[in-house]
């Protein structure tokens, strides 16, 4: 999938929506729990309930790998089930991987052949090498890690040379990695002022924004300062959507606050004159 | 598993070798891929033959992680039968992940708690956050990437502020999250004459040392830069040991190479009266 076919998409739905698929087994329902597979009926369902309002989905490996390989199995299972229910619905394996060159290479493997993703997080900081494997896959997107929204995110991403800080170093010098059709960058909702000035450096790329939602943030602030021509945001919402409600309503209610989402987000995107 | 304990299991075999199962269904010889794993029955094979002159192994997670669940079955596999075969074998799980705090606690519980490793290999570019919860485990260890030996190391690690490095910055702050006894950092053996520069800063660490064999890379000068009172380094080799030959005889040729860089090291660690 390329930038115009994910503007596409977007304008379909009405929505720049993407769902992490935090999938944790001391969080979901425990009527799930005495289901063959829990973890993969939990996402079902959260699936199911979501997609007519979502372009994206984003699985967070760090879930499905604590489990071990019974995990990864719930998880093949979710992204083939994804791929079932719509084929182009654009999948992120949220692996914030980075590794050198032959190593990198097999993580390629990993997720564009052996599985079928769109898309892996990657972090920059072992530099081209832990990218390159990934951009040269057409049709497959890498997401570098750029402004993070966690609080420790200043230990290192705003490290400074006197003339820009690391995060902005990464996007400037990872830009050389890839197009517009194949890189996109993580930066933090929580700094939504920022991403004026991040749009000033980065105008053409797609930004994936976490932290909507359970870790605050603004949807109408990262629209206002983030969007472009190709709407180019996915903005991710985890805990607020799929752990919104805990009884055997989860699904009906995940349902809710993804509407709500999309709602907002189709007043956005007609703010901006992209529908 | 602490720093003295580390130590002692290096005098005692007179080796700071480390063992990277680096294991690549497409590289390991033909006769293996008629047995039931193949990929575990490589790796039982070359820890039989190289578990007398070695401290560590360190799985490297993207090889088994690209052939989906059934990669990640045989590392599991692996790890039980290193504990059986040694108990306090020092096992590193490369796996070079780093993420925010929920996250990392996840990945946390994966390594340390549903399997049996002693250490995770963690990028520091999110800072605090995804590495605290590694360092929370008594007896665990975090190795933080700071000097890598790829190419492209150069890209953001060399990044300066006018005083430091990013990847000095990142061994200075991060010695803040973790003890002599929980925290070891990545550093290129590409790079030993900057291990003298190093050690400098950081002369308790473990540091582990990557680059030595088919990434070039020399043991003497390694061990002349970078060793300390308690040895203070875990030498890698991957490639070097595990594919020195590709024919029914890899697991003899394995121990050959191996024995050989324990000599070298038995001599370099009495060199530095540590036998």
């Amino acid at each position: 999938m390329n930038a115009a076919q994910l503007f596409e998409s977007i304008r379909q739905k009405k929505s720049f929506l993407c769902v992490g698929l935090d999938t944790d087994i001391q969080k979901i329902p425990k009527h799930l729990l005495d289901t063959t597979d829990p973890i993969f009926n939990f996402n079902k369902e959260i699936i199911d309930a979501t997609i007519a309002y979502t372009v994206a989905y984003k699985p967070n490996l760090a879930f499905y790998e604590s489990l071990g390989y019974s995990g990864m199995e719930s998880l093949e299972k979710t992204v083939k089930y994804l791929r079932q229910k719509q084929e182009d619905i654009f999948i992120i394996a949220d692996a914030k991987r980075g590794d050198i060159g032959n190593t990198a290479a097999m993580y390629a493997r990993a997720f564009f052949d052996h599985q079928d993703y769109d898309a892996v997080t990657l972090a920059p900081y072992m530099g081209a090498d832990s990218v390159l494997p990934f951009t040269t896959y057409l049709g497959k997107w890498a997401i570098i890690l750029a402004l993070t929204s966690n609080k420790s995110a200043s230990d290192f991403q705003y490290f400074n040379d006197g003339k820009q800080a690391l995060f902005e170093k990464v996007m400037e010098t990872s830009k050389q990695w890839g197009t517009t059709d194949n890189l996109m960058y993580v930066v933090g909702a929580t700094k939504a002022d920022m991403l004026k000035d991040i749009r000033k450096h980065t105008p053409e790329h797609f930004l994936l924004v976490p932290g909507v939602g359970a870790q605050g943030g603004s949807l109408a602030e990262v629209a206002e300062n983030g969007m472009n021509h190709q709407c180019g945001l996915l903005v991710n919402s985890s805990r607020g959507i799929i752990y919104a409600d805990t009884t055997e309503n989860f699904a009906k209610v995940a349902a809710q606050k993804a509407s709500e989402l999309q709602q907002e987000m189709e007043v956005e995107l007609k703010k901006a004159g992209l529908l």
